[in-house]
């Protein structure tokens, strides 16, 4: 049986043009690693789909509780009050979760 | 500390023809918002990869409990019976939760 | 009220090379379908993004818990140690459980 520990998977869907700053902001955070994707839609607050309709960006990662508590931080402080950005957190389950950081074994 | 709350992610799988119809239901059932990304797959039930392949897309959707309660009913009565449509939901945390409707607080 | 029941979300994120044959296994491990979408980024112990920027492939699949452990087991034995391979799994809800092969009605 494989041995799998908890994780966040943290979800941010943004303009596409947000990509690189966002990637760099996880990093600092302390993420390992992300799977961005190419997406289109509209989010709550936002005025119209026609301000996303030009392409969003939706970046996935894996992290331990304390690197989500600083992304949540970093978009709070950096992110929401300035752009159309819309994020999810949810617990999983993984393989070889020490590769994650801060990441906690369930044992 | 960022302040969380508890909303529910639905995910819908279908032909990519029918992403307009869904959106405007979504939409109709309470949602607030939705990403949507294309992708290619095959479902249970679904005669063969073929009469998938020509594209399907894939919305995400974060609601609250009631809007994920009709949103269920909508896919039961006029999706499920007649299309290939995969969906799913799972619980998540956001900030900022009074943005989504009806979700909850979790205080 | 729709009945739902208990499913568990395998998501694999792999160079795009490996997607016939990462789909072969969901079904041989007695996956019933899957959804499959182009994305990039980098992963953990992965040596940069170059690796993975020729494109990688995101892998969904809801089965139920008997199978997410074949798949777990497939993974570690034939793909993690040999490929850069992200994967996690979560508990999700669906309609119509059964349709999915050995997943749990919650009743």
């Amino acid at each position: 049986m494989t041995a799998l520990g908890r994780i966040v998977c943290v979800t941010i869907v943004a303009e596409a043009l947000l990509e690189r700053r966002l990637v760099e902001d996880l990093a600092r955070c302390g993420a390992q690693g992300w799977t961005a994707m190419v997406g289109h839609g509209h989010g709550p607050g936002h005025h119209g789909v026609s301000g996303f309709e030009g392409g969003n960006v939706r970046i996935e990662t894996l992290v331990g509780h304390e690197t989500a508590d600083r992304i949540w931080a970093i978009l709070e402080r950096d992110y929401f009050p300035n752009y159309a950005v819309t994020a999810w957190a949810y617990d999983a389950n993984v393989a070889r979760v020490a590769r994650y950081g801060d990441a906690r074994a369930d044992g």
